[in-house]
C-alpha cells in the first residue's frame, strides 16, 4: 500500500491517505462520505477543543431542525442568490405529497433568525449567545472527501446584539479565541485571520472573516469563517427589540462556523510521503507499542513489559499492537500511515539491554529510551512534536509566501500555485477578478487592520487601500 | 407562571415544564422541535455519559450519510413494512430532479449494512463495534416535545459479529451496561429491563430488549431498546465471511438506540407541580445562589460573600443569580421551575448571623448551613438528593406496580391507566391483543429469564410461558 508521492500527484495522495489511513469514504447518494473511526475520532477532538473554547467564550448550545420551509430561504435576497442553487428538497413525507416544501438547511441563519423574532421583545433579552452542532446539505459540483461534500458536519454559531459594535467584537473574537487558537493549540496549524473581499463573502453578511491555512501543495484553505451580519438577518426575520431609549430597533447578528473540513486541514498541513502526521492534541492514539517478537516465550515476556509501559502512562492514549498477524514492519508502515506521533518497539534484546526503541512522526527518527524513563519522558516527547509539526508549517508557509513587486511577478508566482502572495491592492472588485482570470487565484483574506497601507495597488498601479492575501485555494 | 397540577392535567403539566423551564418548543415544520439551552444542555449530559459507557464496553463512533437512497430501504423485508410509512423523501437538490429518490434515515440499519459488506471479507474483520450520534426522521402521526418528534436526536449502534451467541451477548451487554447503568447511575431513574413481545419488536429484529420507566402520571415509557437482528440484514445486504473452517457465513448483528426522549423520561418520572427536579449529574446548574439585598451597600456586601462561596466550589456548577431585575420570590420559583437541586439564599441578616440557608429541591425543604461550612456540605448533598429522587422514583413504581390475580382485576388497573401490572402470560398474540383491545394497555415487556415460570396465564387460562409487564404507555 505504498502511497502516491505527495510532490508527484498531491490529489492522488489526499486521496489515498483519507482511504488507507481508514479515515473516511464515499457513500451512496451523490458527495456524501462514510467518517470512519479514524477520521470520527479526530473529528471528536476538534470538536472538544472549538466546544470548550465557544463555552468559555460565553455561548450556549442548543438544536434546531434540519428541515426549513422553503419560503424561510426567499426572505433574505443575497442569501437566497448563494444558497438556492445548493439546497436539497423534501416533497414528500409520511406517504404524502407535501403542502410546502422543506428545504435539509445548507446553514441555519434562515430558521434562527425567523425563531429569534419570538425571543427578543426587549434589550434585555439580548444579546443571545448560542451555538448548535449540526449537519449541513449543500449540493456541491465537485465533491471531495472533507473539503467539500454533499453533506457535512459542523458548529454554527449565531448571535444577536443591541449594537453593531458588539455584534462586531462577538464576530472578532470568535475568529480569534475560538478558530485562531484552536488552529494554534489543536490542530498545530499556522493560520493567516483576516477579512474576505467583497466577492467572497458569506451570501447576506456585511462582513465575513476568515482564516486561511497552507496546504503542503502550495494552495490555500479556508479553515473558518466568522461573519458580521449587520441588521440583514434581523430586517429579513424582522427581530426588533425595543432599546433603552425606549424606540424599536433591529437586532446586529453573527454567525460563523467550522466543519469537518479541518479534517482536510490537517491531513494537508501536515501529512508527509508516509502518509499522516498528527499532533497528539487530535491523535486517537497517541504512542503506539509495537512488541517484536519470535517465540510464544518471547511473546509473554515481551507482552508483559508493553503492558507495564502503557500501564505507567496514565492520562496518555496508548495502544498495544498485539496482533500476531501481522509483522513488526508492516505495522511501522500502518501506524505510520496514521499519523501516531511516537511509536516505541520492543523486543526480547531491548528488554534485554533495558531500553526500548522509541520513533518520532514528526522527525523520522528512532533512539533507544531506558524503559525506567519512558514514563517521565513520553509526554515531554509529545508535547515536543506537537511544536515541531507546528514550526514546520510556518516554516513551509514563510518559505510559501512572497511580496512580490510587480504584477509579472504575483501572475507568475500565482499560476504556478505555489503558496501565499502578500501585495497592496486597490480593493476594485475588478482588479481582483482581472487577477483570478489570469491565475485562477483568489484574494484569501484582507490584513485584520486595514488602512494605513503605503504604495500603489499592484494590478492597477492605484493607490493602495489594503493588504491583500493572494492565493490559489481549495 | 402558575403550572397545570401533575394530578390534574398531566400533559399539560408536561407541556408547560418544556416551556416555562425554556427546555424546547414546536418548530416550523410539522412535527419539528427547537432544543432550547437548557434542555440541550440536559441531552450533552445524558450524551456524555452514554458515549464514556460505549466506549468503555469497547465501540468506537463513527458517522453515515443521511440521505439513503429509497431502493436501499426496500432489501429487508420488515424494515421497509415497519419505515416506509414514515419517511421523508429528498426529491430534487442542486436545482433538479434526482434521478433516484433519496430519503432521510429513520434509522441506519440500511446503509450501514450495505457498507458493511464492504467491509467485512473474513471472521478476522469481525466484530465492528460501531455508534453513530445523528439526528433521524420519522414521520410521526402525533408528534409531542421530546417524545416523538419529526427530527430526533440520539444514538444508534450497528455491530457485527461471528456468531449468534456474540451479537446476543453484545445486545445485552449494551442493554445493561450502558443504558439500564446509565438510567440508574445518571438519569436516576429505575427501569425494567426487559424482551419485547412479537408484536412490539423492532421491524427486521429477531428480538427486541427494552428498559421501561414509569412516569409519574402512571403511563411507561420505553426508554431505550437493543435489538438482536440475528443475520436478517446480513442476508438483505450480502454481508457475508469466511469463516474458521473455511465456509461464507452470514454475520449476526446487534442495534441499539437511546435519543431525545429521555429528556422527556427524564421530566416525567421526577418532575413535581413546582417543575422540574433534576439530579446533579443532568443539572446544568446544579447550586444557584440567590443574593438577597435591598441597598447597594447591601448588595456589595451580599454578592462578595456569594462570589466567595462560589469560588470555594470548585467542580461544582454554580449560577449566581444577580439579576437586578427580578425579586428574589420570583428568583426561587425560577429555579424550583428549572429544577436546580440546591439553592443557596443569602442576605444582610444571614451574613450577620455566619449562615447561609440552604434550599433542597427534592424534599422542597429549607435550613440553615455556617458560611464555612457549604463547601464541605454541598458535594454530599448533591449526592443525597440524587439518591433521594432515585428511591422516590423507586417507590413510586413499587406502588404503582401491581400482580393482579384475575383477568377483572388485570383489566380494571389497566384501563385506570395507573402503572406496571405483571402477570403470567401464555405467550399468544391474540391474547395480547385481547387486552390491548379492552385496555389500551400493551406488554411494555417480559422478564428477561423466561422460563421457570409457573401458573396459567391471566387472560386465557392456558399454560403460562412468560411473566409480562403491562402498561399503557408513551
Amino acid at each position: 500500500m505504498a502511497l502516491p508521492k505527495q510532490g508527484e500527484d498531491f490529489p492522488a495522495w489526499y486521496q489515498a491517505v483519507v482511504r488507507d489511513a481508514q479515515m473516511a469514504e464515499s457513500s451512496l447518494a451523490r458527495g456524501t462520505m462514510v467518517i470512519k473511526p479514524w477520521g470520527y475520532a479526530i473529528w471528536e477532538a476538534i470538536q472538544r477543543a472549538v466546544d470548550d473554547r465557544i463555552k468559555a467564550t460565553g455561548h450556549e448550545n442548543l438544536y434546531f431542525p434540519t428541515l426549513i420551509p422553503e419560503r424561510l430561504l426567499q426572505q433574505e435576497a443575497e442569501h437566497v442568490e448563494g444558497f438556492a442553487p445548493e439546497v436539497a428538497v423534501v416533497t414528500h413525507a409520511g406517504g404524502e405529497q407535501l403542502a410546502e416544501p422543506l428545504i435539509l438547511r445548507p446553514t441555519s441563519e434562515t430558521i434562527i433568525w425567523d425563531t429569534y423574532s419570538k425571543w427578543v421583545q426587549s434589550y434585555r433579552d439580548l444579546p443571545l449567545l448560542y451555538n448548535q452542532w449540526a449537519n449541513v446539505f449543500r449540493w456541491e459540483l465537485r465533491p471531495r472527501v472533507f473539503l467539500r461534500t454533499t453533506e457535512f458536519l459542523w458548529q454554527e454559531g449565531h448571535t444577536a446584539h443591541e449594537t453593531a459594535a458588539e455584534a462586531m467584537a462577538e464576530t472578532l473574537r470568535v475568529l480569534h479565541e475560538v478558530y485562531v487558537d484552536t488552529a494554534r493549540e489543536i490542530l498545530r496549524i499556522p493560520v493567516i485571520p483576516g477579512r474576505k473581499s467583497a466577492a467572497e463573502r458569506f451570501p447576506g453578511a456585511v462582513e465575513t472573516y476568515t482564516m486561511e491555512a497552507l496546504m503542503r501543495d502550495g494552495k490555500a484553505l479556508q479553515a473558518g469563517t466568522s461573519h458580521y451580519l449587520g441588521q440583514n438577518f434581523a430586517r429579513a426575520y424582522d427581530v426588533t427589540f425595543q432599546g433603552r431609549t425606549g424606540e424599536v430597533e433591529y437586532a446586529y447578528a453573527s454567525s460563523w462556523g467550522v466543519s469537518t473540513r479541518l479534517i482536510g486541514a490537517v491531513i494537508m498541513a501536515h501529512g508527509d510521503d508516509k502518509g499522516l502526521r498528527l499532533p497528539s492534541t487530535l491523535a486517537p492514539v497517541q504512542v503506539v507499542i509495537v512488541p517484536i517478537y519470535k517465540t510464544d516465550e518471547e511473546r509473554t515476556s515481551v507482552l508483559e513489559v508493553a503492558h507495564a509501559i502503557a500501564g505507567d502512562l496514565p492520562g496518555v492514549k496508548v495502544k498495544i499492537d498485539d496482533r500476531d498477524e501481522y509483522r513488526p514492519g508492516y505495522k511501522f508502515n500502518e501506524w505510520e500511515l496514521k499519523g501516531v506521533p511516537v511509536r516505541i518497539e520492543l523486543g526480547p534484546r531491548d528488554i534485554a539491554a533495558g531500553n526500548v526503541t522509541v520513533a518520532r512522526r514528526d522527525l523520522a527518527t528512532k533512539e533507544p529510551w531506558p524503559i525506567d524513563s519512558v514514563a517521565a519522558r513520553v509526554r515531554p516527547r509529545l508535547d515536543e512534536i506537537d511544536d515541531t509539526l507546528y514550526s514546520q508549517a510556518l516554516a513551509f508557509r514563510e518559505e510559501h509566501t512572497a511580496r512580490p513587486q510587480s504584477y509579472d511577478e504575483l501572475r507568475d508566482f500565482l499560476k504556478a500555485g505555489t503558496g501565499f502572495a502578500i501585495a497592496p491592492w486597490d480593493g476594485d472588485p475588478e482588479t481582483e477578478a482581472k487577477v483570478k482570470a489570469d491565475t485562477k487565484a483568489t484574494i484569501r483574506c484582507l490584513r485584520l487592520e486595514p488602512g494605513g497601507v503605503e504604495g500603489t495597488c499592484i494590478v492597477s498601479g492605484r493607490p493602495a487601500t489594503e493588504e491583500a492575501v493572494f492565493a490559489q485555494a481549495y
